[in-house]
């Protein structure tokens, strides 16, 4: 299968690549490298000694014989080179990574408000419509986010994979109509993840566009077998306020003897997944699309659930570190219920790595190895939600 | 009240803002031309012959003694200008009328799909982000569209005015939950009001932003007792395949001659409002806003409802005009019912103009007044929904 992996240089795109090339498909990356502009702009580094992505590419071809192609391409700005791209290159899926990610980094100001809308919007847009007017029949993965339904709006109901069936109250009695979740997204981020689930809806009813949206929970874990292979195929490590999630940062904080950094009480449930799940994940998604004239299929791409508190506690016990409760910096319920459904990848087949499992290893492989790259002036999380909300000073002394 | 009109020199917002600064309102109208440069991409004028807003505020002064500013400014383009227009002029209000608003130029061809999003979902954020940024409490009155629920979606309920009480089944029984109307759009126009609504929600809930969306019908007519006081203030009438509204084109194509154009059966019910009640509608809107915190206040601005045929059967009884059934180039259903609650308005004192008051003089004051600047190639739509769908030769000879 000929697969475009939009944002394929970043923190899920690169091992999905590399996953998908080395289960035989052909595979080109699409990336602008904008996730290595804004390290620049935050004066921040992927924890991990990540390679340019020609030599990345470079040291695939090498190690294993298979050939993944490169362009260097900004779906936001650069829509007419997309199109050729599309009619030229003929792929049968696009995999979309291609959107700014962090939560706290869509809030950080105006200028970063406004690009990640602009950019996620009109990126999603323009694959959407660059596909129309290729005339082909490409199916659409696309990495959502679970923080598009909120979190216990639904109470004791787990949360569906993107459609929920309700009763609507007509003179003639209820009726039922099944529903997009309704959208209670957290920040501008999870904001744009729900217009495009918009934006979807609209182009697989009028146009038949098979869509495939992809509710990930947070991400943790760092290699997969393929960017294990050799260290200069390593995948990237975010730490910092803006980018780093929570658990990865927790194994680093723990590595450096920095406390572990809890906004609130911690009582917030969220859901996970491993980084080798994600990219198998995306794997069966291709393997399984929609109909034309589907609706968009939703997948909750999730394997457990935890509260934050717990998993302070729990890597606290492994390392001896301390877990420092700072002021939460978002506009969200102290404590959450999460229930989710996902029944679908592991119906489909999916073995997910437990936490219980990859965690020892993730200490011990990735934040121990490199935490000398550690800048402690980066670890606390300083966008708030709304001007005035408080935040912590640093811990330690950088 | 100081209140800066965005797109104040269209179809709705120069009488808007001409209806504001006569009851004493301190109006600013925002506006980079965009439509007027559309009617030179699509060689097609006004019937009315509007003139440059220039003069049409210095007429108004000349008139009146009342003072209109005017800003050449791009919503989407020049997010810095629009900041400090906020800082500088301390509005207390915005109406919101700066957005792409035809379905069918929405649906033309690339280009004007990815403009019709790219600046309408980018002016509204640009928007929304300007007022967090200014720090200053700024209410928001937005132009919506009834095309946001879909048509039939109720079955026999009336569609509410935003926001819909549902039952979602649980393991402890039913638990009911307020939502946004489930999103029904039928068009990339009508669409990134869909996703205008999402970012709505999201500011009035993140930073408290007072926030107004009106979903309005299909606009008829078009003076208002300010417009009318002068030729060279009149507002502008399209009667084009793209701008033309159903009933305006109806009137135009009886005082020439042509066919009235019905796509399909005709069978489709919509929503109208006459342009008087808009500019009324805004005033009750401006005077009647949300409290800091509250959702978004929704108004369903409509006056009646009636079905395409039978407008056009209306039209051909009044003046002999045939009735043209031509293909129809959206992808809707054939015929609907519609059922449309507007309590709010009409509590809040509308008193609105009925279709059977102002049909003839509009016929007469407009339509027939101006008909010999029509031209006849511009009358048959020729945007389609999918590529292959089938419209009209031209019906007259130009």
């Amino acid at each position: 299968m000929k697969v475009l992996v939009l944002g394929g240089d970043g923190f899920c795109g690169w091992p999905t690549s590399l996953h998908l090339s080395d289960i035989g498909h052909d595979v080109t990356i699409v990336d602008n490298l904008s996730r290595r502009a804004i390290d620049l702009e935050l004066e921040v580094d992927s924890l991990t000694p990540i390679r340019p992505i020609g030599e990345r590419i470079r040291v695939w071809k090498e190690l294993t014989g298979k050939n993944i192609e490169f362009v260097n391409l900004d779906l936001a700005q650069e829509y007419d080179r997309l199109e050729t791209l599309l009619i030229n290159e003929r792929p049968d899926a696009i995999v979309h990574f291609g959107e700014q990610r962090a939560a706290p980094y869509s809030m950080r100001d105006t200028r970063s408000k406004r690009y990640t809308v602009d950019n996620n919007v009109r990126g999603a847009h323009n694959v959407l419509a660059a596909i129309v007017a290729s005339g082909l029949d490409i199916a659409l993965v696309h990495l959502g986010t679970m923080g598009v339904y909120g979190y216990g709006w639904s109470g004791s109901a787990p949360i569906p994979e993107g459609y929920l069936t309700v009763k609507v109250p007509t003179p003639d009695g209820d009726i039922e109509r099944e529903i997009l979740h309704p959208a209670n997204p957290g920040s501008v981020y999870h904001l744009t993840k729900t217009l495009d689930q918009l934006l979807f809806a609209f182009y697989a009813s009028n146009d038949q566009i098979r869509i495939t949206d992809l509710h990930q929970g947070i991400v943790w874990g760092t290699q997969t077998p393929q960017t294990a292979l050799d260290e200069r195929l390593i995948n990237r490590f975010d730490y910092d306020g803006d980018y780093g999630t929570v658990l990865n940062r927790f194994l680093m904080q723990a590595a450096i003897g920095h406390p572990l950094t809890v906004h609130g009480t911690g009582g917030q449930t969220r859901a996970f997944i491993h980084i080798r799940d994600t990219v198998r994940c995306i794997q069966i998604a291709l393997e399984n699309p929609p109909a034309r004239g589907d609706k968009p299929m939703v997948f909750n791409q999730v394997t457990e659930t935890h509260r934050v508190i717990e998993l302070a506690q729990l890597i606290s016990k492994l390392t001896g570190a301390e877990v420092a409760l700072l002021p939460n910096p978002r506009r969200e319920a102290a404590e959450n219920e999460l229930n989710v459904s996902r029944d679908r990848f592991l119906a489909l087949g999916l073995n997910p790595t437990k936490l219980s499992e990859g965690l020892l290893e993730e200490a011990r492989d990735v934040a121990e190895r490199y935490r000398d790259r550690a800048d402690t002036t980066k670890i606390i999380a300083r966008s708030v939600w709304r001007q005035g909300m408080e935040t912590s000073p640093d811990l330690v002394e950088g």
